[in-house]
C-alpha cells in the first residue's frame, strides 16, 4: 500500500507524482530536503527512530511537513510494536517523546503525535492499533494537503495581479504535504494567471530560501529573485515589495507568531513602510496551550550551520561544506523568532483570514 | 622606501608590522582580503590599473581602505607617466574618471582620487609631481590612521563596561588604514580593559562580518559570537544588545547614512527596541553634493555573490566557490541601502559625536 498522491510537483519541466512525505508499506518517503536544489533524492526511512532522525537532521522540515512525518513515524512505531499489548501505552508514551524530542518549536509535531496516539491507544488489540495507525497517518497527511490547499484558495483573494511578494525561508510544498502555506497563495494566484514577482530571501543559515523556495518557484515558472536576507528592507523601502507572506511555526493565542529567524526583522520593517504582513499555517499551528510568545521555545541549532555553508561546486559536481569564518569562533543560532502580534496584519488559515486579535477567540 | 608603519596587527597570536595597505617603493601592497580568513597573503600591484582592478574586485574594501589605496594608485599613475608634461592634465583626468569607476558608492574614493589630484596638478614639472605624490599619498594614508583612532578615542566613551555590541559587515582596521571606523572604539575600549562582547552579523552577501570582523576581533582578543543577519532584531529584541554601531560609506547633508546593505534594517529594529544605533565615520565621508540618501547611488554588484559563496572545505584544505541556488535563478544584489538620518541615533566623526540633523552645520 502506498499513500503517494499526486500533488503533480514539476521536476526539470516535468509534471511528476509527488508529494513532500509518504508512506510505502511501512517505509516513510521524504523528498530529501538536504540535497536540493542540487539533486532530488527520496529518503526512505524503514523505522520510527530513522524517521525522527530524519526530523532532527532536517532530511524532512517545515512545520506542516515535520507534523506529517511525525504521524506517520507514529504509525511506523504501532506497526513495529511486537511486545505484549498490554505494554503498548508505555510504549507509545516512549515513542512520543522521541518524536517530542527532535525539534522543539513547530507545533504541528506535537499535534501530530498527539493525534495519531489519540486515534490508537484506546485500540481492543495491536491488529486493529496497526489498521487505524496506518488509516489515521494518511488521513493526517491528506487533510493536510486538503487544508494547505484551502489556505491557498482563501489567501489567494489577497494576491493581486501585478504585485511583488516578499517571502522568507520556505512555506512551500516542501514545507507541507502539498501546496505549502505562504506559497499556497502565490500558486493558486499562479494559476489563476495573476502575474507576480516573489523576492525570495536566501534565508541564512540554511538557505530555505534559496534552495528551496526557489527550486519550488522555478519548477513552478513562477517569476522570482533570490535575495540576500539583508536587502529585503532595502526593497521595501524603496515601495518594491507590495506585501509580505510568511509561514508559522507556533502561533500563540494572542497572536504573536513564531517562524523562521528573522521574520520579526522583516515584520518590523515592513509595518515601519506600511506594507501589510501576513502569516499563513493550518489552523492547528495555534497552540492552545501558549498564552503569548514569550511561553514559545526557541530552539538553539548547531554552531556549524553559522560557521559555514553546505553546497554544489559546480566544476566539480560535487558538494561541499565550507567554512566562510575563523576556526574556534563563537557563535549564536536561534532557528526561529517571535514576531509579536502588533507587526501581524492577519492570519490566512484555512478557516478565513484572522486579524491576530482573534486568535484566541478562533481557537476556543 | 615604504610606508608601511604598524598598527602592530594581532595575526595567530602575534603581534606584526601591518597596515591594510602600504606602498613599497611603486608597489601598492594590500592585505588580501578575498582570501581573509583561510589565508593571510599580501597583494602586490604593479601598477595603477591593478590597483583599480583590485579595488573593482574587492581585495581591498571598506570606503576608508578604498580611499587610501586609490590615493595610492594616484601615486603610481603619476610615477608612471612618461609622455610630455603639457598632456598631464588630461591624463590625470583619464586616471580618475578610471578610478572613480571602481566603485560607485564609497564617498572616500571620491575624496583620495581628488586629494591626490589637487596636490599635484599645480606642479612645475612632473618630477615635482612624482614627489607630491609619493609624499601626499603617504600623508593621506597617515592622516586616516589618525582619524580612525581619534573616531575610537571619541567613540569609546559611548562604550561602558559589560556591553554588548551588535555590528555589521566589517568596519574594522581591514576596512581602513589602521583602527577601523565602527571597530575602532571597540578597540579602544578593549585596551582600557572594558569587557565588551561583540555580535557579529555575518553579513551575507560577502560575508565581511564573519570572514574579517570575526578574524579582527579574533586576532585581538575581544569576545565576540558570529549570527546570521536574520538573528539581530532576535538579539536585540530579547534584551541582549545595548548598542549598534556601523561604519558608512557616504554620508549625505542631511544625515542620511549610505553603508553595507541590511544596515537600514538593523537601523530599524534598534529604533522599535529602543537601542542606540551609531554611525562611525571619517569627516570626509560627508558628500557635500549630497542633499539627502536619494542622492546617492547604490552599487547593484554580480549575481554571483546572491547565488553562493566562497570558503575553505576545511577537509581538503582547499577553497571553494560554491552553489547554494537552482541555476539560471533571478538575483537582485544592492551592495548598500540606506538609513534615514531619523534612525541614527548620533555619528562619531574625529570631530566629535554628532546628531544627524548637525551634519550639514559641521560640514559648512
Amino acid at each position: 500500500m502506498s499513500t503517494k498522491k499526486s500533488w503533480k510537483m514539476k521536476i526539470d519541466g516535468e509534471r511528476r507524482d509527488y508529494r513532500t512525505v509518504w508512506m510505502e508499506d511501512d517505509v516513510v518517503c521524504l523528498i530529501n530536503q538536504l540535497l536540493l536544489p542540487h539533486r532530488f533524492e527520496i529518503y526512505r526511512s524503514r523505522s520510527y527512530t530513522e524517521t525522527a532522525d530524519a526530523i532532527k537532521n532536517m532530511i524532512v522540515r517545515g512545520a506542516p511537513a515535520i507534523g506529517a512525518t511525525a504521524s506517520y513515524g507514529m504509525a511506523q512505531a504501532v506497526l513495529d510494536y511486537d511486545a505484549g499489548f498490554d505494554g503498548f501505552r508505555a510504549y507509545l508514551d516512549r515513542v512520543s517523546l522521541f518524536f517530542h524530542e527532535t525539534r522543539p518549536t513547530a507545533h504541528d509535531l506535537f499535534h501530530a503525535v498527539e493525534y495519531i496516539y489519540n486515534k490508537v491507544i484506546e485500540s481492543g488489540d495491536i491488529t486493529e492499533a496497526r489498521e487505524k495507525a496506518m488509516k489515521e497517518s494518511l488521513k493526517y497527511a491528506d487533510d493536510s494537503a486538503v487544508i494547505c490547499k484551502r489556505i491557498g484558495e482563501i489567501g489567494e483573494n489577497l494576491i493581486e495581479d501585478g504585485m511583488n511578494v516578499l517571502t522568507h525561508c520556505n512555506a512551500g510544498a516542501l514545507a507541507c504535504v502539498d501546496h505549502g502555506t505562504a506559497l499556497s497563495p502565490l500558486r493558486m494566484a499562479h494559476y489563476n494567471k495573476k502575474r507576480i514577482h516573489v523576492y525570495v530571501d536566501e534565508t541564512r543559515p540554511r538557505m530555505q530560501g534559496s534552495r528551496l523556495t526557489a527550486w519550488e518557484l522555478l519548477q513552478e515558472g513562477i517569476d522570482y529573485s533570490i535575495i540576500a536576507d539583508n536587502a529585503a528592507g532595502y526593497f521595501m523601502s524603496k515601495g518594491e515589495i507590495d506585501l509580505v507572506i510568511v509561514g508559522a511555526d507556533r502561533i500563540a493565542l494572542n497572536g504573536d507568531v513564531a517562524n523562521k529567524i528573522g521574520s520579526y526583522e522583516k515584520a518590523v520593517v515592513a509595518r515601519e513602510n506600511n506594507i501589510p504582513f501576513y502569516v499563513a499555517a493550518p489552523h492547528s499551528t495555534i497552540d492552545l496551550k501558549c498564552e503569548s510568545g514569550r511561553d514559545i521555545e526557541i530552539e538553539e541549532r548547531n554552531r556549524e550551520e553559522v560557521l559555514g555553508m553546505w553546497g554544489l561546486d559546480r566544476g566539480e559536481g560535487r558538494i561541499h561544506k565550507i567554512s566562510t569564518s575563523p576556526g574556534g569562533s563563537n557563535t549564536r543560532n536561534p532557528a526561529f523568532d517571535i514576531t509579536p502580534s502588533e507587526y501581524v496584519t492577519a492570519i490566512i488559515t484555512e478557516k478565513g483570514v484572522h486579524r491576530p486579535d482573534k486568535i484566541r477567540k478562533l481557537r476556543s
